[in-house]
């Protein structure tokens, strides 16, 4: 287990190398804006194969979504965390063309749960996914790997 | 509000009314098995673009697979439902070349609100995700649009 | 359904006819502090009856101060409004002795349906519960009986 | 940690020990039918005391309800496990008299993290709670303090 938080530069490198091997948050165009330990803000853009039967987003794009901003936030401490459960409220519909961000806020952290809090935000302002999830940290390093 | 429950195959051709505009349902190569008023099976197979920064899949994907699941059981009865809540636990980890299937049943239905559990299992019926939703049924009907 | 939101003084007069009856509040000592439309702010002194086998405080105790706060929030609009779900997370844990205080914020409302936040702090200001619910608002009315 | 699972007596001996304790439980006149490793049975009766404003029974005994049965359940393998986080739905209204019934299930169960569902049900069989918790296991036993 690290001795002590990593800087910011550390977090974002560790971040970044999560996100060179993440497929499926690069096949929604999901982009880090910024990250450090606990925290992170992502953005992405709304196409048209993330439409569902109504015409509206399908409700799992914004969920990955909230999910690749909990695995940033958790992970950026440097010790990898798995999430354990997770849940979201979808106060109002995502359309195609909308630009979401994603804001990862860390409610709790214990030497092994941390409780996270996501809003996700359309291109007005307007809340469009409540997102909290809960991950177990494992004592395995992220920077080891990352420096292999 | 439709008179009566939708026979088996009325449900499936509204299933499938909404599965041709599903984009991302199409994205995930998700398959409909079944699907009757309150219930569905599908089936969907993990593909290396579902990873996630672990080298297992992405949260978001499962969640998705659950989500889809959620609407076309709700919506078999042919009144539009619209999901207001979800929550997903994760048992074990999905792999690449795993194929996942999704049953929905519903645990509570009244007239405005419909609540579900879908069981997330892989190949060997091992559970690899839990997922409950609520949805909120409006009064428009599906099978009007299907025939216009 | 009413025409307008009630005034800060109509919603107290609301809430309380609501506490008057609300034995299970009663019991477990919970005072309301403020309450208007969507917001409300509660107050709750634990006692030793309120312990769990660990010797520390009933989930339950701490989940039904939210539950409380979530009612209060919900119906200060003078619409009679039902829980559907609700959530909790513990990132610490409640003692004997405690003074705990709850504070329901809105998070969405739409014609039938409220997301509210319930955050849940000790005397010391830590966090000892967070608390997500989402209502449904039927179109039964408080202030006429109220007023009866 | 336990070399092995407790026996089914060893496992009500030390829930029945937890119980002993366990204030609020009491309170509620909650009664321990079966515990097993993973598994338990409990039973109330409603009271007038647990309504809440609109003479229904308060959202926070049945949760409380359940997250005993989530705590006799995690806790009879012999270690020390604590809820990291719980949600609820409400298929149908708990009213005073009634007979109440909690089933907890087991989901999933690691080293360190179980998942357990609770359904509640009335005297009629009907559904009136769909409770899921998450507990972390931790390293301290039951038995050795039962047995000191």
């Amino acid at each position: 287990m690290p001795d002590k938080t990593p800087s910011h530069a550390e977090a974002m490198k560790i971040v970044q190398g999560m996100y060179a091997k993440d497929r499926f948050s690069q096949l929604l165009g999901i982009e880090i804006k910024e990250a450090e330990p606990g925290r992170c803000r992502l953005t992405m853009k709304i196409g048209k194969d993330m439409l569902n039967g109504f015409g509206i987003v399908h409700g799992g794009v914004t969920f990955a979504f909230g999910d690749s901003a909990l695995a940033f936030a958790s992970n950026a401490y440097g010790r990898l965390a798995v999430a354990l459960e997770a849940s979201i409220s979808y106060p109002a519909p995502v359309n195609v063309g909308d630009t979401l961000t994603a804001v990862a806020e860390e409610v709790s952290l214990t030497n092994r749960i941390g409780i996270y809090n996501i809003t996700i935000t359309n291109q007005n302002g307007a809340k469009v996914g409540l997102f909290k999830g809960t991950v177990y940290r494992t004592s395995k390093e992220h920077l080891k790997e990352a420096n292999s």
